[in-house]
This record gives C-alpha cells, sequence and structure tokens, in this order.
C-alpha cells in the first residue's frame, strides 16, 4: 500500500484532506485500548462525546460513563479510562458514554473533517486492524491522539508498526510516516522500555496506579474486533 | 544538558512557553543553511521578512532581496533561497531582506513567543551552535521548520544530531526529543541517502536544479558562525 499519512498530533489534522481515507484514531494510553478491551468484553457501543459535563447527561438514558482527565479517572462517572475497568463482564451488552483527555476528541476532529471512516487502533487489535484496511484498500491517514496536542511516543511507535506493515516494499512519500516507521523499526525488540520512558508513561508512574495499564497496552491481538464510527456511536 | 524540546512544525509552537529559552529555528532545506552561508560569505545583517510584497519594499533602502516561494526564486529578486547564491564576494558587507517559505515564517514566529534569544541552526554550522548553547546554558527549544507547518525528515534529523550532542548520557524527558535523537543515531551514517527520500529533496528534483543543494546543505562545520536576532535583524 502506498498512500499512508501519519499526523503526529490533532493540532495538525487540519493541514490534511480527509475525504475519501480511512482514518485510524490511535491513542495507546489509553483510549484506543481500552476501546477494545471494552469490544472484547461485549459492550454494545460507545459515545465518545467532548466533555465530562456532556458525559454526565447520559447517566439518565441507561449509558454507563466513562471520564478521565489528565490520567485520572473523574470521581461521580462509572469507570475512568484504564482497560482493566473495561474487564468487567456487568458491562457486557451496554452503552457506554466516553470522554478522555486526547483519544476522544481526536475522533471528534476526524469526524468534522470529513473522513470516509474512522476506525480505532491500539496494539490490541493491530492485526485485525490491518486487515480491515487492506481489504477496504483506501488511502490511510494514522491520527496519534497525542498529549494535549503534542507529540508522543506511544502512539507514533504503533502507527509506524501499523504502517510498516501495510506499506510492504513500497517506498513511502509521506514524511511522518517514513520517521515512524524507522522509530519503529529501531525499537520494535524493546517497545515497553522505550514507552516506558515516554512523558505519559512516567505520569502513570506518579499516580502510583495498582495496574499495569502500560505493559497491558502493550500486547499484540488481545481481540479481533475493529472498533468503528457509525454516525455518533463507535460500533464493533 | 537536561532541558531539550523539540518542537516539530512552527504550528505546534503555540503549545510551548519559550520564555528565558533559546531557540533553535532549523529549516536545513535550505533557509538556515542558507543564512549561515551567507555570514560566512560576509554579510552584514539579514531583515527576515513575512512576504515577497514587504521584501520588494526594501530594494529602495539600500538592501539585496531575497525571495522564494515553494522551493523556486521568485522573479524580479535579487536572489532566492539557493545557498550557492549567497557564495558571490559581491554580497559582502550588504544588508540583506529574506523571505521564504518556511524559514523566515518560523523565525517570526519564535520572535512573537518571546523567546529569550533566537538563533539560527543548521549542519554548517552544528559545532559553533553546540559550543554556543553550552556556553549560554539555557533551557533550549529546538524549532523545525518543516514543510508549510507538516513534520519533515532533513529539520529534525539535524534537531535529533543537536539534541543528541547536547543531552550527553542525560535521559531526556521530551518525547519529540527521545525519538528526534533515535531517528539520527539510526540514520547517522546515511543521512543523504535519508534526506533524499524526503518530500522536500524530492521537490528539487523536480524543478531539475543546476545545484546540488541537498549534498551542499548536509556539510558539516562549512562556518564557525552563529547567527542570531537582534532586534528585527539576524546578524552574526
Amino acid at each position: 500500500m502506498k498512500n499512508i499519512e501519519i499526523v503526529y498530533t490533532p493540532k495538525l489534522l487540519p493541514l490534511y484532506d480527509l475525504k475519501g481515507k480511512t482514518v485510524v484514531v490511535i491513542d495507546i494510553l489509553r483510549a484506543t485500548s481500552t476501546m477494545c478491551v471494552a469490544f472484547e468484553t461485549g459492550i454494545d457501543k460507545i459515545l465518545p462525546v467532548s466533555t465530562p459535563e456532556e458525559c454526565s447527561i447520559f447517566k439518565d438514558f441507561d449509558f454507563l460513563t466513562a471520564a478521565e482527565r489528565n490520567a485520572e479517572k473523574l470521581p461521580g462517572f462509572d469507570m475512568g479510562n484504564s482497560p482493566f475497568e473495561f474487564l468487567n463482564p456487568l458491562i457486557e451488552g451496554k452503552k457506554i458514554a466516553f470522554t478522555t483527555t486526547n483519544g476522544t476528541k481526536a475522533i471528534k476532529l476526524a469526524r468534522q473533517q470529513e473522513a470516509a471512516e474512522i476506525v480505532i487502533g491500539s496494539f490490541l487489535n493491530i492485526d485485525a486492524v490491518e486487515r480491515y484496511l487492506i481489504e477496504k484498500n483506501r488511502p490511510v491517514v494514522l491520527l496519534c491522539a497525542g498529549w494535549k496536542d503534542k507529540y508522543n511516543l506511544e502512539d507514533t511507535l504503533f502507527a509506524g508498526a501499523l504502517a510498516q506493515r501495510l506499506a510492504g516494499e513500497d517506498e513511502q512519500e509521506d514524511d511522518s510516516c517514513i520517521a515512524g516507521i524507522a522509530l519503529y523499526e529501531q525499537h520494535k525488540n524493546e517497545l515497553e522500555a522505550l514507552v516506558r520512558k515516554s512523558s505519559h508513561a512516567r505520569r502513570f508512574q506518579l499516580l502510583h496506579s495498582q495496574t499495569d495499564d502500560v505493559s497491558f497496552c502493550l500486547q499484540m491481538n488481545y481481540t479481533q474486533k475493529v472498533p468503528r464510527l457509525s454516525g455518533e456511536y463507535i460500533i464493533s
């Protein structure tokens, strides 16, 4: 596949034309990883929403609510943004309204710019996403959610990993794509070590979380689901 | 040195606080490389201006004018943006009004955000810039001019090279800096091959230029000058 671009942060997305393209939204720590877990557990659908206030409203309409800001679960919501919270079989069949610092914002931006399709990517579903993109055969934009509009390592590593699989032997024309593949190539045998150096992973360490979300989110192929946007909802 | 950040494109600069920091503006192909050549040749000073129209005005005030857009010299100006044009000894002692697609814009943005100091970096003066930054001992922001606000390879490679020299054995905290150093490390023995793959180098090939600007701009230490902003002018 020749036409692959990596967008390192949502701030750069307005520079790209998304018409006719499939956008893969990537927020490895943790929104898109957590969404993959939620669908594997068996939820019905996810409604990505912009603000915690908006998210709260959906408590009245038979939704579970999940809200995270600055890597922490917000008080008053059913869940935060840790994949471990979405392993609970009691969420099976439920609708979830979901707001996070970076991931849900990236999804909404891609939608505003009229991408042909928006899918949710993470190491947890990398094989399934790869197959899906090859089958659809559209130009692909890999959109890193980043951290508050800044570049981050873990999203770039995943974008590089996926770009490399899709590119095969084709020379890439996009500078971001060439650099993303190079970063992944150099670190593919020590992904976790590099991600633990990232600013976001260090942010988790400061929070003294009881679960090892970093190592969970770097597992390959936990699920074969390919969550994707359909109207306002993410379904699978 | 611990406090080093890389900003991959001017579009991301508003996310950074520049107060008290030295900003190194990087536009390897070709504005900051060409400026280094101009000072080595012996020009007096450079006035970076935003638009070709503004640049034209300075013809009336004993300036030479240099204007480039989309990698091409604009008609009606003394020079474009090729380093070879600034080797001419007739420019010695002259003032030059200069406008380019990416480089002069990046300089002006850094100035608006009140950086403590703004210096011009390229492979052509990498040793001198390294020494200068170590001597000043301020936090450093390496600002890649990019291509029309998008990420590019050649500016990232230089930022990675300089960051690696400044960082030494210190672990870096900035994700962009970690990735920039990794990209440079992986490609330092084949810089030119990678830069020739970049979208900007391919743009030159399409223009059938008579000079090899890419290979010229990748020379190390052509000059010991450190051009830097002083008021509205770049001096050395």
